[in-house]
This record gives C-alpha cells, sequence and structure tokens, in this order.
C-alpha cells in the first residue's frame, strides 16, 4: 500500500468525485417542476414512487411528537448526545459575529448581523442515516439565533432511524417531515400546503439532492456541495503505527469513495502502518468496504521530507487532516487546504466526528481550497450600514458625483447634488 | 405612482427576476464543456461567435499593461477612485476575522482562517461595464489576503473601456482577460492554456453568466447570484420630497427590471414625492428607462403607520434600503432583511454605491432573506483546530465510543479505544 510522489494516484484521488453531473439534471429539474407546481400532492406520489412509502399515512412529526423518541433513548446514549450537544454549542457560541459600528471621515459605517428566519436542514435515510449529522446541522443554527429549523429525512422502506428523531427533539428541530430526495429539496425552496419555505438548506445527500441544491441556489441559500469523504495524516517517527492505521481505516469504512492516505518521511513508520492496516483490517465489521476505499483511493505516501508532503496536503485540500507529528503546531500555518486539522497522536478524527465541538460538516474532495467547515457564519446574514451628514457631503459630493458622471448615470449623481444645494437652502 | 398595501404591487416586484431559467440551461453547459475540453481555442472561437472580436490579436492584459491606463485617467477622477479605495479597504479592514483558540474540558478547539489563494473577477462589457465594479470586488479580496486576482471582461465590439482597465490597476488585479459570458465562467473554474483555475468567481453578469456560475459551483466557489437590483426608502414626515424622489430614480435609472419605491404613512409626503418624480424625470438622461422601471415595478406605498411600512420592509428584503427618517438608529433593528441600510436624510444610496466603503455588490431580488454584501468574508476559508490529550480521552472515550456504536461504525469507535487501551501501555 505504499506508494510515492511520482504516482497517478494524487490525481485519481481527486479526480474521484466530479461534480458536474448533467446525466441527473433533467430528472431533478423535472422533480422540482413537479414540486413547485402541485405541492403537496407531487411529495406524496414521488414519495410512493421513490421511498415506497404513504405520506398520508404520516408526514411529519411535531417537536411535541419527537420528545417521545428522545426519551427512549438508552441512558449511556443520553449522557453521550447531551455532552457532545454541549460541547457543539460551545464552539459555534465562540464562533459568533457582533454587529460593528466604526468611524471614516465622519461618516458611521457597519455591518449589522441578523440570525436567518427558517432553516431546512436534509438527513439522509438508510444506512447513512446518521443522528451525528442532526447535532452537527441543527445546534449551529439554533446558537445562530435561527427561529424555525425543519428536517427533512426518508423513510428507509416505511423503517425510521428512532434514534436520528430523538436527537432531533434534543437538537430543537421543530418539525421532521419524512420526505427525500430532489422532492424534499424543492418543497424547502418553494414550499407547499404543508411545508413553509425556508431561507437556507443546509445537509448532506446524495446525487439527486445535490444536485436540486444546487438549481435552488439562489431561490434560497444552501450549504456546500458534498462529495465522497477524506483523511490524510502527516505522520513523523513519533507516529503509532497502530493509531495511524485505525484513523485511515475510520475514514476508509465511510464507503467505497472514500480516501484514506498517510503521508510520511519515515520508511520504517510506512512498514508498520502497512503491517497494522492489514491486521486490523482483518477484525473490522465493515471490512469489505473499507478494503475496497484503500485498494482504489488509499495508501501511504512515502516522500523525502515533511516539507514535501505538506505540498501534497495543500494540493489534495483534505476534508480532515491529522498532524501526527511530535510538535503539531509548529506546522499549523502551513497548511493552508484543511477541513478540520487535528493535532497530535491523541486527537483521532472521531473526536471531531462526534464530539469536541467543531463542525463535521467539513469541505470535501478538494474544495478545502475554497470551502468552510459548516459554522454560525452559515446561518446568519450581514447588512451595511451607512450614515453620512451634510458635512460629509460637502467635503466629498464632488468625488462622488464625478465617479457617477464617469459611468453615465446622472441620477445617482444628481441625488448628491440636490442634497449639497438643499443643505445650503438654495433652490436647484 | 401611490398604492396601498392591497395591491398586487408587491408580488410582482418579488417574482420580478425569476432565477430558474432552464431554457438557457442546455446552451451554457455546452459552453462550458466546449471550455473544459478545449480550452484557449474554444475561447478563442466563442469569443469571435459572441463578441465579435479576435483574442488572437490581444488575450489578456498584464498588469504592467494596466498602468498606462491608470496613468491616462483625468485627475479628478484619479482622485475619487483613489479615495473611494482608501475607504473600501478601510470598511474592509474592519471586517477581517482572526483565528481564535479556545478550551473545551482539556481540549484546544480553534479555527484558523487562511485567505483564498486565487479569485476570479467578472467585469461586464458594453454600456453595463463600471469601473465602480472593479473596486467593490478586487479591493475586499486585496484586503482579505488573495495573492491572485485575475478579471474576466468582454470587449463591446472590439471596443475596450479605459477607464475600467485603469482602475482594475488601482484595485491591484494581476491580469484582465477580454473574454465574457459563459465561457468567461468555465475558464475561471477548470482553467486554460492561459487562464489559471481560480478558486472562487465574484462579480455581477447577464443571465448566460449566472447560469454558469451556479453549474460551477462545487468545483470552485461563487459569489450569490445576481439579480435586478432595487431601492426601497421608508420615509416618515421629516423626509425632504426632493431627495427622496432622486435616489428613486438614481435605482430606477440603472434598468427596466430595477424597482425603486418608497413607503410613508404621511399622504402629503406622498404626493410631494409623486410630484418631485415626474418634475426629475423629465430632466433625466435616462428618462426611458427610469419611466419604463417606475411605472412597472415602482411607487409610493401609502400605510397606516411606519411599523406596518417595516413588516414590507422585510417582506420584500430591498438590496438598498434608506431610512428616511428623523431617528433612524431608532428603526434599525426592526429592519431583518436589507442588504445595505442608508440612515437619515443625507446618506443617499450612491454614496454607497461608489464611495463610503462597504461594499455596493448586495443580495438583490429579495435574497436579503439569507445573502449577505460581499465582504472579505468571501475570499478567506476557515479550518477547525482541535487537539486532545489522553487525559480528555480517558474521560470521554467511552461517549464517542457509545456514538460511534450507535451509528455502526466501528472504525470510528476502534480509534478511540486503541488509544485508550495503548496509552495506559496494554495491549489490545
Amino acid at each position: 500500500m505504499i506508494f510515492y510522489p511520482d504516482s497517478e494516484k494524487i490525481e485519481k484521488i481527486l479526480n474521484r468525485g466530479e461534480i458536474f453531473e448533467e446525466k441527473y439534471l433533467n430528472s431533478v429539474i423535472e422533480i422540482i417542476q413537479k414540486v413547485k407546481k402541485e405541492g403537496d400532492r407531487a411529495l406524496i406520489k414521488l414519495t410512493k414512487k421513490f421511498d415506497n412509502y404513504d405520506l398520508e399515512k404520516k408526514f411529519y412529526f411535531e417537536r411535541s411528537e419527537l420528545k417521545t423518541f428522545y426519551e427512549k433513548i438508552p441512558e449511556n446514549l443520553k449522557v453521550a448526545f447531551n455532552r457532545a450537544k454541549d460541547n457543539i454549542e460551545f464552539f459555534h457560541q465562540a464562533q459568533l459575529e457582533k454587529t460593528f459600528l466604526v468611524e471614516s471621515n465622519g461618516a458611521v459605517l457597519g455591518q449589522k448581523i441578523t440570525p436567518l428566519e427558517k432553516v431546512g436542514i436534509y438527513v439522509p435515510g438508510g444506512k447513512a442515516s446518521y443522528p451525528s449529522t442532526v447535532l452537527m446541522n441543527a445546534v449551529p443554527a439554533k446558537v445562530a439565533g435561527v427561529d424555525k429549523v425543519y428536517m427533512m429525512s426518508p423513510t428507509s422502506g416505511g423503517e425510521i432511524n428512532e434514534l436520528v428523531l430523538g436527537v432531533a427533539y434534543l437538537a430543537g428541530v421543530d418539525r421532521v417531515y419524512l420526505v427525500g430526495g430532489a422532492q424534499a429539496i424543492a418543497a424547502f425552496a418553494y414550499g407547499t400546503e404543508s411545508v413553509e419555505k425556508v431561507d437556507k438548506i443546509v445537509g448532506p445527500g446524495n446525487i439527486y439532492v445535490a444536485l436540486a441544491k444546487k438549481m435552488v441556489f439562489g431561490t434560497v441559500d444552501i450549504d456546500m456541495i458534498a462529495g465522497p469523504s477524506e483523511i490524510l495524516i502527516l505522520a513523523d517517527d513519533s507516529a503509532d503505527p497502530t493509531f495511524v492505521a485505525a484513523d485511515m481505516l475510520s475514514q476508509a469504512e465511510h464507503d467505497e469513495l472514500a480516501s484514506a492516505i498517510t503521508i510520511t518521511d519515515n520508511e520504517d513508520l510506512a512498514k508498520e502502518i502497512e503491517q497494522e492496516l492489514i491486521s486490523q483490517l482483518f477484525k473490522l465489521e465493515r471490512r469489505s468496504i473499507a478494503e475496497k476505499s484503500l485498494k482504489e483511493f488509499g495508501g501511504i505516501l512515502l516522500v523525502k521530507n515533511l516539507e514535501e508532503g505538506i505540498d501534497f496536503v495543500n494540493k489534495i485540500a483534505p476534508e480532515h487532516f491529522e498532524l501526527c507529528v511530535r510538535n503539531p503546531f509548529e506546522y499549523l500555518y502551513k497548511i493552508k487546504n484543511a477541513g478540520a486539522i487535528f493535532m497530535g497522536h491523541y486527537t483521532p478524527e472521531a473526536v471531531g466526528d462526534y464530539f469536541a465541538g467543531p463542525n463535521h460538516t467539513l469541505p470535501t474532495g478538494g474544495s478545502a481550497r475554497f470551502f468552510s467547515p459548516l459554522g454560525t457564519y452559515d446561518f446568519i446574514k450581514r447588512s451595511s450600514i451607512i450614515q453620512c451628514s451634510l458635512g460629509y457631503l460637502t467635503k466629498f459630493g464632488k468625488n462622488i458625483m464625478d465617479m457617477a458622471d464617469s459611468e453615465g448615470l446622472t441620477a445617482h449623481r444628481d441625488s448628491v447634488k440636490y442634497r449639497m444645494l438643499n443643505g445650503f437652502k438654495t433652490d436647484i
């Protein structure tokens, strides 16, 4: 599983999740138009067709109904999810931005922060239906001050993930609709008789969900487009091969398109990690998935030195990045592109996936070059504030009028001119 | 031009810029695929076809070439644009976020801020080719620390807007390509022989540009999708009808889809504004555009009281919002949805369009419900930081393992378990 910088594997990893999937586009557009036109009726028909579930039996759970699912959660999990929720709240509170005012040449300038009013969260059904997804999407919205948090999650052949519903209660979700796919996204974007139109849609989903989000972008806001997941580990001679291999497998078990790579300059360590991978794989429940992922998109990249390794990190722009080195803070500012950075030998990715506080919704597939983790900044909007005085216009009005004139926008110019003249009690 | 709360005009204004335009989608996808496949050759062919311009004559201007255009700018405009640039820099510096670390139950958590590396700015050609667009897009990118800022702007029938090129120099733009339309967006997203692939594309454009941005979203980041522009003014009896009418016209002159509305509870003022509009329209250079805009999407909405007016403001979620009232700060926190808020009688929209400092790229068509002005936050990305200790895992490892188990992800669980066991020097 060891490979070298000249391998084609890097390109293969970077190109494994091409998002531009036109072949699904027409059916997604058709579904969106149908929901926009027919509302609930379309949701009922499409849910029968795709999920084999009858929405007329049960369309959604109100918050009061979710509570009964919360109460059924086993005690040890209740403690765990409550602690995780507290940690997520604590970190996201630290992210909150404040309204500010500053003074510039006599003008008052500022930026006002206002929470979004209504947010829709998509949570996949079936095997990828995770309670941690609910926490990581709903809690930051509530911390930001969002008034209504709605959730859509399809039943899996009529089956409902009760833990997901219980955690939805804990996370503060107001209502859960049993709808999935592109139709769920369309309902959030345009509203139906039963679904309130939201301001922003967040959460992971399959290719139909991803394309639908892209198509309704602008009508509502969306979070990033999620692709296949990855972990990249930079390890020096101080790294523990058992830990490193375990962390690679914790990513590889997700799905066959997942990528798990360790970069090191130490050949002995590389060989030990390889041995560990083989022995840990053997005991793994999701062995066949992890094995395929490792073979196609994983491995140990042996580099000349860690500087060369860091160039690869920034090129790959991993979703999860572990600094399994002696002095992780020495490397922190060399890392330009990474969704989350896990420092040192006692910070496995799983701590961030579930518990520590920062969000587990992270940019995938190299998009950490430009996307950020989900955060409270996703659930607020900003408004600029400007207040000028007659004195300001007297001083700078000529500049503004010259600029307006240079663009041929004379009404813009005149709006300043009338004030300068009227301000001096002169007729125009 | 006076209308009342029960008028259908409000709905008409909200629906005037429906973004979901499938009819152009196929040709946009075709152009994107062509550029992705053929690179420069596609850009040359498409530019010949759409702009009737031969890129082989001159493909782009380097920064050193832009300087000669800057030097040709008339002195009064040079002063105005330099002052505007300083103000834009000042305000956007106030927006900058900082990397932070916090401690939580013994774990170190944080958020690292890193500027994007390469950004592409689109500036329309022809009549809507504005030097202020260049300043408002490039300066925040440079303040955020972006290394390379590239610009695309089509020639208008071989004609080049020299002021736009000169201001591009002032704003710090590194290179200007004479390419427009969907092909410019595709080149930024995928790169060609002459165009470097960027991390984010910003800037306004026509429907082809807007759709192309939407289609490449995910491959790169984009800013919001810009629609037709609007101004909304809330005026009490202290408002000056001359100023109010002038500000309405400064929006209406932009294009026929623009919307300019004043809301007031004062019937005398409403009538005076109406009179002013008629008399100012008469003198206006872009009279026919402004007249059509006012007729279709503009007017004076007479309400019972200003509270009712504020409900309309939040419903319309205007791009530009003027508080032409005696005590504007009294109303500030009642305004939930607005791109920019102009306070009092001496802050015409034009001050913000050109000069004061906050960005003039603002959410349009009601999208101030969820979008923000362009800002330095558009040109950075965040990475989460997590550092745990063995003590942290000892204390909370059980919780994390329980959560992983509840999701059936045993390799996630084991990555914690190996550390807890190895930490105690015990074999697994």
